[in-house]
């Protein structure tokens, strides 16, 4: 487990995390009462429900990213179906290419990762390695708590304390460093030579075969057409560029955006949140001139940000240290490729830590060649750092022309843009003319054949042809689809003439490029709650989740004393009040004590809790408390919302408002 | 097509109205450069993608939602996984169950929904008869425009011109008034006796067989695990309820609410947005004590609004006027089962209205007994008028007990909610004691099997054995599991004593009954477009769609007279103002004429329009424009985005404006 810390500083234990998730309800395994129920079996892993807190939660971090990324930018946001038929998918290369490396084990019956598996079983023997060279704490800790030193014995001695040579620590490190780097070839070898088995019982596994990603089922009763779950909602997208260029009145470069589920059939989930088969994604194609050398008209609002960088080369060399760097410098040094590119990662980074990323525990790391999906030439990962590790959450890849162009290539829908030219373009090539007077009564049915045979011809061919036909005054042409069986036909000065032409072209068509930035909401969600997740020294079994306002679930908690009925209009009025800002509340009124109600709703991560009390009926006045500090103040109605307003909209912190309002000591909170 | 009117009063024509939709992009057909491509084949219909408009559009409707039902009345909102596997849907019932009535035509292929097969041939049936009494209107037409005549007279010869007795009208127009209520058997009898056979060819279907609606697919690599798309939010609503009243601190009734897209594998789409393939989804899953009569402590809040109800008695006698009534007396006379359906009926036309569906339009149809789906025991729909007839837009259904019933037999997990009694229960029954002391001894490893036996006696079992014990001092009692194939063992007094006992129960065990309102939000955003368009008498070509505030995409356009650069910061300036104030804005500075930038945001339903022109960059005034009125007015900006404000939030109408700033003549707008 990385060496994470929590805001406190203290080392984030995970145990006391998921308990408080599941019992906040932010989000279940699906089907739970089914997975435990008996005669249920099946793989059915991976997928999980949002309950209450978990759902506002991704609500607001969806609100925000439409707000960030679509509206600031003016993109074009669209909801394409998840259904999506074989065809579009094999074009775009998934049906051939979207697949993982697994591993079957034929006497457990279990698959395996191929990638995943060396991966666990390495860190296991590196791990083992560091036990037997004594760096493992076992005996210090067998004087303080001997129960728990036994059972750390034990485990240890499953994972074999066997001592490695230096040189084999090195190459393991090394390839854990590249793992993702390796084909399916060089992860059987690796199983081969490293002789890696099934952790569970020691099995050989067969050699790594792929596996296709893309849940598939078929549309309508026939049975006759197959279809995919989309795994990215790109392809909606491209399916849809030229009506989205059409609706943007052909202005380049725009943007298209889009939020949705899309499906991967994992072959092991695992990691809670982080590896699931069913996820919310929000996915932005940025479409851009290739020759305008992808170009950013908003760069230089950027250029001065900096970031944390892995570039391929650190990571080909076996290393993972970061360089921090400013976006402009980097684009200029080529360490970025471009400024879009560049432009979009900033935008990313600001875009996290307005959700409460702490800078300290984000990435960018650059894909190795290997790893890049079939349709990427170039890609950049936002990691979050977690207890799990550095988890890829924005992948922002530059797809080039690939998407585009295959489906025009497939549809004969010409998905270009066409541009006026500044200055119209002259353009001397060959030129075959036909005489079609001549061509129908000479070759009947076969003369739209021949027609096509010459449309195909290459300049290279043409100029071949030029020279033969004044040659000879004949020449021969293949042409596909002639009659009876014929292959080739005979054409004369008479019927074809080839020259040099000038033509002058007044419009240019190109194909853009597409950078794509694109969003694992789910990941950010889990990452962004072990981060901003603590408890405090006195309470080490009850956390408290600092969300900021921006996406806390609810704002504001409010809570009467007791049950003394005076209490409920008061109430019912601030909770009214507070609705028509637009303010999120929840009026907890149950009979557990004012401490045991702020405890759940410090789990629950609202920011800001008010109190009604006797002095409230008799004055008017309420107390305000803040979750992070737990410090309350006391002011009348008017004043707490007004300062509730102002610290929602980020106007003031909580530091203004406790130094302008009294502080109040009264009431004991537990 | 039934006689539906725009908002002007004149007949609704569906030609330009999607024209405009297709045109401003708010849906369009998905993989639609796949459909038109060569070699690609398949049934893909029923599939749609929104454009920007239609996204925003439907962001709103959502959003309104949101607020109307789930932050109203603190509903907990869920977000369940769509894949689901088969063991949850063989329990629900929807495996065997979820299915529609399909004729095969064995000579064409096509497969037909045999209900809308009926209603098809029927209705042209219907139309050739009026047609030949002389309804139709060819001849009057012939004067006027031969060539139109003609066309008509080729159509309706196709539909057979057969004048039809007067009974068999009577009767075909009985069977569409109830053509929901047919079963398997019924639909393939009247195909029969009807000689109703597939307008495509005419050739004879075969007998109706159910065709199952749910797309299948597996999880994970080893295909063990078959699994379903949901076909609706709620199952997963379901699985999750003793996490949610647990998170409900117990307390009941409450609801859950789920917004997600669900999936239904229809038999041959049809009607746009109507019927489709992947649609999204709002759901309530209101839980309630069945012994509390299904009381609502708002129901006093709704009881004299009134409803248009179109109830099951009158369909079945083959009418379809509707009964206005208020919704107290609906509820009281039995009309509408119980106060808390009547609230949500109540409730879903408030929420309707609110998105600008014009209330004549509207009305609450029950369903038929053989209609209903096999969980509901009571349905009511509201339904929308559109070109398309009356359209099912929210169902809201009574599930009783039906779905937490039977996921709690299969799985075990008691989904029920337990009270603790005002006062306790005593309950006298007969009860059976064994000696364990003695049962170990004597029967060993089958000790297990009496015990469970003995449990497993019902009450009248009990009071027979208590006889038998006493007369013959010893029972044969039937245990299954035991050892050596015996079935029965016999118990003396010694081992076993049956009596009267008095039971105290402090608590109660329920299982709630579920009301569920459902919303299909793309029927209703298509239904809504329909009822709010409409055309200026001027321009038949160009549409208006008068979209409320409150859905409206973009809520206000900015338009610069020219592209004098004067006029960029001050409308730069404007969406930044009112971006700050979250109301939503798009500048328009292409090079196109005020007055067709104005038409362009007409047809996407923008209310507002604000122009800059030279008097904006001298005085700082600026212009707002009414879309519905086209009228305009000028003022400050200040006075222009507070009057905004206003218009938006509700608090001033467009004549309040109106009337208080200064009417605008100046700039033509064409």
């Amino acid at each position: 487990m990385p060496d994470t810390t929590t805001l406190t500083g203290e080392p984030f234990d995970r145990t006391p995390f998921e308990s408080l998730l599941r019992r906040r309800l932010f989000f279940t395994e699906a089907f739970e009462i089914y997975r435990t129920a008996s005669n249920f079996t099946g793989d059915n892993r991976g997928l999980y429900d949002y309950g209450p807190p978990g759902c506002a939660l991704q609500a607001n971090i969806v609100d925000l990213w439409r707000k960030h990324f679509v509206l600031e930018e003016d993109m074009l946001e669209l909801d394409c179906t998840m259904l999506t038929p074989e065809e579009v998918f094999k074009t775009s290369g998934h049906v051939d290419k979207f697949a993982d490396w697994m591993c079957k084990d034929p006497v457990k019956g279990d698959y395996l990762r191929a990638d995943h598996l060396i991966e666990n079983v390495l860190e296991a023997r590196l791990k083992g390695d560091k036990t037997a060279r004594g760096i493992a704490v076992v005996e210090e800790e067998e004087k303080d708590n001997p129960a728990n030193a036994k059972k750390k014995k034990m485990k240890i001695k499953d994972v074999k304390t066997q001592r490695l040579e230096d040189a084999i620590v090195q190459e393991y490190e090394e390839i854990l460093a590249k793992i993702d780097n390796y084909d399916g070839n060089e992860l059987g070898e690796l199983i081969k030579r490293l002789d890696i088995r099934n952790p569970d019982g020691n099995g050989e596994v067969l050699p790594p075969v792929p596996f296709n990603l893309m849940f598939k089922t078929t549309i309508g009763p026939s049975a006759a057409s197959p279809a995919y779950l989309r795994p990215e909602t790109a392809q909606g997208q491209f399916l849809n560029f030229k009506k989205l260029l059409e609706y943007n009145q052909n202005q380049m470069p725009f943007a298209s955006a889009s939020i949705g589920k899309s499906f991967r059939n994992e072959i092991s989930p695992r990691s809670g949140l982080l590896r699931v088969r069913e996820f919310l994604m929000a996915e932005i194609e940025h479409f851009v001139d290739p020759e305008s050398g992808k170009k950013h008209t908003r760069f230089d609002e950027v250029k001065d940000a900096e970031l944390s960088l892995l570039d391929r080369e650190t990571q080909l060399s076996g290393k993972t240290h970061l360089r921090t760097m400013k976006i402009g410098k980097a684009v200029e040094q080529k360490v970025v490729d471009n400024e879009t590119l560049g432009y979009f990662l900033v935008r990313v980074k600001l875009f996290l830590e307005k959700l409460g990323i702490r800078p300290e525990k984000l990435r960018f790391r650059q894909h190795l060649a290997n790893e890049m999906a079939h349709y990427a030439c170039d890609c950049w990962d936002a990691e979050l750092l977690t207890s799990y590790g550095w988890i890829e959450c924005v992948g922002c890849a530059d797809r080039s022309a690939y998407d585009l162009s295959v489906h025009a290539k497939r549809t004969g829908e010409a998905l270009v843009v066409r541009e006026l030219r500044p200055e119209p373009l002259k353009v001397e090539e060959w030129q075959a003319v036909l005489d079609k007077k001549k061509l129908g009564p000479k070759f009947r049915r076969d003369a739209k054949a021949v027609e096509n045979a010459v449309e195909a011809l290459s300049q290279d061919g043409l100029e071949v042809l030029a020279a033969h036909l004044e040659k000879e005054g004949e020449i021969a042409l293949s042409a596909a689809g002639l009659s009876e069986g014929k292959s080739e036909v005979k054409l004369g000065k008479d019927l074809i003439s080839i020259g040099r032409h000038v033509r002058v072209e007044h419009t240019r068509d190109y194909t853009p490029n597409v950078i794509e930035p694109s969003f694992g909401i789910g990941r950010i969600l889990y990452s962004l709650l072990e981060q901003i997740y603590w408890h405090r020294p006195e309470d080490v079994a009850r956390g408290v989740l600092s969300l900021p306002f921006s996406v806390a679930p609810t704002k504001v908690l409010l809570v009467p004393l007791s049950s003394q009925p005076e209490f409920v209009p008061i109430i019912r009025k601030i909770s009214q009040r507070l609705r028509s800002l637009g303010i999120s509340n929840r009026i907890d009124d149950t009979s557990a004590s004012i401490g045991k109600r702020y405890s759940r709703n410090d789990e629950l991560g609202t920011p800001l809790g008010i109190t009604v009390d006797f002095d409230s009926v008799k004055d008017g006045s309420i107390t305000l408390r803040d979750r992070d500090s737990t410090k309350q103040v006391r002011a009348s109605q008017d004043e707490v919302i007004a300062a509730i307003k102002s610290l929602v909209e980020g106007q003031e912190t909580w530091e203004d408002v406790f130094k302008r309002l009294p502080e109040f000591l009264g009431q004991s909170i537990d």
